[in-house]
């Protein structure tokens, strides 16, 4: 199997820094995986990216050590086992607020007797080892999202899956769904995220975040381990606007959010 | 936010004119696109495009002022998520047939208090507003199918929940699901048309249907308020048989249906 | 009507002999579609290959008379909509364990009153019959997948759906959901694939099943009347294998299985 | 070898009526080719083609009878080549405005011994005749354009050239270059034309020119023989700005040229 | 016509900062273009960018004021036309030597009687102005590129082209081209850029210059009125450089140059 | 720098033998380049491929160690420029008849001082060595094709030019300039053969030559170095035509030649 940072960081309770791909290209995939984060996420979610572009963007971060990760639209079987046999080494799966919808998560990401993924794993076996569809198993990691007050409430049964290795917070959902918006650092807010750490910790399961640069020792500080701290269009665009502020002999705007 | 001529024209309870697009091509969008259309719809179910041809498309869209529309495949959360965060104003979903599938369509569009969408507008935010999360339950438009006589029973169930504004009759399969075949102009199915125009009445919800340039002011005179005149590919289709037999010094054959 | 040889040598119990699409290349489907294969497979859910390749791909196996076969993602109606409506005479439909299960692919696509599939056949009604929504109920086949021990189990309520007229075996998944692995030609499942063989011909359903060259004259041996033979990757790589060996006046190495 | 309608109304010197392909788009060419024109070109000179689109537009093309034509972006030889080999059984080259200019369109386009042409026909060979390299020379039509007042000077050089069976006018270009601007039926500009298709009989020269449905006949009276009466873009605008104003209730307005 | 800063600007003698995408993504360039700069460059030759892209490219340009600007691969006449008849308004030509290369550009770049430019403006003649083949020669500029030791021998001949308004140096092709390698600022080269900058004020043309955040205003303050200061990949790599550092808690390292 | 075998046994005098990719498709290329082959080239003359392919399919062979090389389709400096910069570390240049012709072949593809060619390795840079403009002329193969009886006649200019170290032979044209057709094994034909490869060994260029598997040891011990053996196309065509002949129970036909 090629090199997993993201597994082996899991392995050793390490912190783990990463980077999203918004952009459906694998051209942008390929300058962001050589920076070397420890994981690189397509967001097939809220990013621009289906699957079409799955193929090139993984061949793309498959020239780098980074491990290929991919966040999917939804829940849903089909479109876990068709990244996963493309090469996705980790799958961030979102809106997982149930034991059972956590239980869905492990039984369509993992291969019999864990689970019933279905067999066929075109790309990924030949570009891992043979021994793919045997040794899966162990590789592989499955990672719900935890973005909702019902998620949390249900945070000790998720946790307790079977499977379940690690978890990623998203917190913009989060906060909405707490009633809080996107003013997002409210004390019902980090208290959340506090007691998802903490049943982590407990569960020893790997808890995950998405962050940016200003938040993420924040996040680490609060137990988190795995956080994503930028993206490739955040970062394009927050470079522009300065490289233009300082063509224009002026001092920098506040670059604002832009979504991205 | 961007002019949105068919949220406009549904306040103020004027006709709404429009064009469908069933090709995956940002070139035919953007001709389309200029024409002057109420609202241009991309059909992503019996059009020929998914996801990674809406971006593109949605881009040549907004370069004019119509409203950018699609249709899903279905009425699945993910999907309904992408087009949104990509761009489209307004959100046609098929085969909605109950209450509980039409509050599915609201909770899948609309943020939290109203509905559950997940938050992370990547494109349309930047475009559109950058308090674009905060308003846009307001402006974005999630519009239900009728196109089965189970949907035409459940009209006023249907019709009563909160958020539902507008509606969108598919005839072809409205008429084929009341057994009458492809002949759709029989009693019964023009019938069924009245009585949803009538309950939209009575409702306050401003209610679409798919038409042609033969029936289109049929469909006006019935009380349909929102109605599609023609397609990309139907409109190229017609002139260029128009053309070849001019070029043949022929009449125009019957253009026939063409499926298009 | 176009030729559809699939369907022609299923309703005369006839031998099929398949080739399969595991690349989203709308060459490479021409190339091997002009090879001579009763049906050419699309691999939408192990192969690489999503909607956006399948119009292309399409149109590339139309310029010869195989029938066009798609393999769907999972058993989802948007995209079993989709496939038909761009071309696709036959539908493999995966991961069909009940009896429900294959009522789900016979509703979805099959037109009322078989089914409930929307209409809108935008491609597929100018190729194939201006008559396409009142005849294609008679020759679209609609083929669900047996691949794990549950739909063993259920063979029989599956096999005695209205509109089942074949199913296809997934060999790889049933062996391992057997808890056989990989090495699937245990005695435990060859005895249930000659038992799904016998259940079929009891019924008077057209079994299919996934094979290879060594293999195909085993399978129809024992009753299966539709095999995949090879695809155009495992062609592809066999070849090259073969022919760098030659290069290299070398003996073939084993080809290895490679996954593809 | 396919059917050539094109070629066989060369020789027969009858007219053809033909389309023009300016959107990079297998579905436009599929739906265009279908209506019935003789021949069918893509436009990579001032269309929005590449080669990227031409093989799935060409495998499109070849689901119909319609001579499968190209224009080039310019008079160059690897270009030509490749449309050749991707399977244009009609190449139009612009601005061919000397004898010597028009000996390289044959050169290019034509084996040896009548010209240079590389040999590697990898899709049409397989598409049209096992014998193409041997036979192409007799199928394949090379039709330079005449499209300025230097080769209208240069007429009777240019059509001297051996292999040089059909020429087609660029009515725009030549206007412009006459410096008559775009008023394009200015005495001078017709006796122009006259003069071309006069030369053109005298040679035995198959003489096209681009069109619209208002002017076809005036250039059939005048003695052309092959006109391209419409292009996918300006069907579909034109069809659209008529169905928007029924929508509208409104009189068509002029639909203006649009420059499609 | 829309808006042409970089245009208006070489009008007023005023500086333009621009931004240069070397990705074929209409994504990445939605969001550059929405930054603010005076001119966006699409760069066709050193970047990793053919034609098939320009056209979404362009779409998502002209959803900002940024002038649409396209280098092109080589000073060769389709794609000069190609280029400009998909929308752009400037186009910035390499590797312009000699006063007849010169000629060229202009020749290639507009229609006559100032150049002889093919008249086909398919998408820009509807996005800019009906009357866009009248006037264009009056809105497009043509930027031939000074970037060898013979350019800078031949500046006064290039500079006096009736229709060069405007010319942008390649900084590294001319240090190397002078035997300078990559270390670009040693004496003979600045003096070489002082020498062109005068002689572009001599010639009342508008200086431009490939450039970084670093090196912009010695640039500007040589007398260069044109600078491209940042890149889409340039840009995002940075910042994920930056960003991956603070992740790691640790000081940037030099981010290198990286080449993009 | 990354492992260049097809230059590492041009140095040692050993035997190559190379893969060509016909198709424009990442996935042929990543499976093709793991087969093993000292080099693998994407064909961009008779291929159906173009620059807008390149970049991922260099993507997926970079993922082996096999050189990666391009056919470029003609002797033209923008297309040379453009897949060095994107990865390519060998070019093999169509139709290279003359000393003249061979001396722009090298002009175009190396750097100051040997050649011309334009600085800006955006993808090569960083994926093969921070120092690659210093370093690539030592690294990089450009060679041209000898492919008429007239390069044959001017053998010796063109193998004496500085910088030529290998040239490949087009084995097909080169009979087909001799008036030989296809039938190339005619005595004049091997002949020619015969002398290129020793005026190859006595100017100590590396000789290549186009082949197949039946005529590989053949050219091997004529005294040429580098044979490509199969493409992918034809590849694929030859297992199915064999495969589907043992899933018929019949003897394989002969395969044909097919064209790929």
């Amino acid at each position: 199997m090629r090199p997993n940072p993201l597994r082996d960081r899991l392995l050793n309770n390490e912190r783990s820094v990463g980077c999203w791909l918004s952009s459906p290209s694998s051209i942008n995939a390929e300058v962001a995986a050589r920076v070397g984060f420890d994981y690189t996420c397509i967001d097939m979610q809220h990013g621009l990216v289906d699957y079409s572009s799955i193929v090139p963007m993984l061949q793309a971060i498959n020239l780098s050590t980074t491990t290929a990760t991919v966040r999917v639209p939804w829940n849903e079987p089909g479109i876990i086992g068709k990244v996963l046999d493309a090469g996705a080494m980790a799958v961030i799966v979102p809106m997982v607020n149930t034991q059972a919808e956590a239980e869905q998560v492990i039984e369509r990401g993992y291969y019999h007797p864990k689970g019933g993924r279905s067999s066929g794993p075109i790309r990924v076996q030949p570009l891992e080892d043979p021994d793919y569809p045997e040794i899966a198993n162990d590789h592989v990691l499955m990672i719900p999202m935890i973005e909702t007050i019902e998620a949390v409430e249900n945070i000790d049964e998720i946790l307790s899956v079977d499977g379940v290795d690690a978890i990623y917070v998203g917190p913009m959902d989060l906060s909405v769904s707490m009633g809080l918006g996107r003013a997002k650092e409210d004390p019902p807010f980090v208290e959340a995220l506090d007691h998802i750490a903490a049943r982590c910790a407990a569960h020893g399961v790997y808890p995950g975040i998405h962050g940016n640069p200003d938040i993420i020792h924040d996040r680490f500080g609060r137990g988190f381990k795995m956080v994503t701290v930028q993206s490739d269009l955040a970062a394009m665009r927050l470079n522009l606007v300065e490289s233009l502020a300082i063509g224009r002999g002026e001092g920098v705007d506040d670059a604002g959010g832009g979504g991205y």
